[in-house]
């Protein structure tokens, strides 16, 4: 089986992975305005340090993506058609197959630069597996949201964690960190790296 | 009125303030060890740094500490009897006047070293006037625990906070960041700096 890595997932200093009222034109939610700005500089082309080393990680060795239906659109509830394709554009920047976690199953979705979205209702252990085998001997990345890291890591699956800690409060919104009890078991924060934006970056291993 | 500071208030990567099943041989409860591994060096009289530095802000132009009730000792309820005097032993840190909240007062406690600890049952501006009395001109500390703090934050009455994060998982126990919705609005995270343990600084101040 692959190794499956999350990469880049960013909080708030409350512990806030998206805001209130996720939707169309706010993807995260309110209330966490700045939440990537320490990935903003590896955007422009001008990342430097921890925050663009990070960055980077995040795509290295990567053969197959896993996603939640939530962070593919913001349509919830059966489709009404099949006109939404995400929110990247006709050329998403994965460049392989992404796996979405959906109740609501429907047709592949070739997209230009080489991704295909895949829709499936499985269990995580199942999408894991179908992953791995896309992803031709490299690594899985699970891309998130909250809901879809924490089912992964509450059946201990993820491999490690690269998470943010971006300087921002948010109040309210979509935690990461619910109902995991037994994450302490299975994982150990192995370094706490402060970045250039006045976040820091968390690494999380197995034991 | 005194400026009412937090200082030294540590958490873990998961946003735990203390964990599971708080008792008289585990004041911080299950899971949470390491918690406070940043202020060893401290304690042993070596601190260097920025975790030195944060350890002796806390008691910089204090005239006064504020403090829950399950912080001064871990019975609950009505107090069976006056024998338990505190975590401390007869010489506590404080030396000076300590507010302890209590939905059950008992007569004043003068210690040996200048404290006193008093007994209200009192609204947190009520024992924020009281304390700012007693503290003659200078601060005055919220020690906490977490409840005692999220009360005085949700009033606003919190003028800056030292929070530090342990690079450590507890699963499960008690948040300080939980129904503080209007957080935001009334206060910002101003910096994120690493100690010398694996852990990291943050000061929240007032917008």
């Amino acid at each position: 089986m692959a190794r499956l890595r999350v990469h880049a997932f960013t909080l708030t200093l409350d512990g806030f992975a998206a805001g209130t009222d996720q939707r169309a034109d706010a993807p995260f939610g309110d209330g966490v305005d700045g939440l990537h700005e320490w990935m903003s500089a590896s955007f422009r082309g001008e990342g430097t340090g921890a925050d663009h080393a990070a960055f980077l990680a995040g795509s290295e060795n990567i053969g197959a993506t896993i996603i939640g239906r939530n962070m593919f659109g913001p349509i919830r509830g059966a489709w009404p058609d099949e006109s939404w394709r995400g929110w990247w554009g006709e050329t998403p920047p994965y460049g392989h197959d992404v796996f979405v976690l959906t109740h609501h199953p429907r047709p592949s979705l070739p997209m230009d630069g080489g991704t295909t979205f895949h829709f499936l209702e499985a269990t995580p252990a199942e999408v894991l597996a179908q992953a791995s085998e896309a992803a031709g001997g490299a690594d899985v990345r699970l891309g998130g949201g909250a809901a879809t890291v924490r089912a992964f890591l509450a059946e201990g699956l993820v491999d490690e964690m690269h998470l943010v800690i971006a300087p921002i409060l948010a109040g309210a919104g979509e935690r990461l960190f619910e109902g995991l009890d037994a994450l302490p078991a299975g994982y150990r924060v192995e370094a706490l790296v402060p970045g250039e934006s006045g976040n820091v970056h968390a690494r999380i291993v197995r034991r």
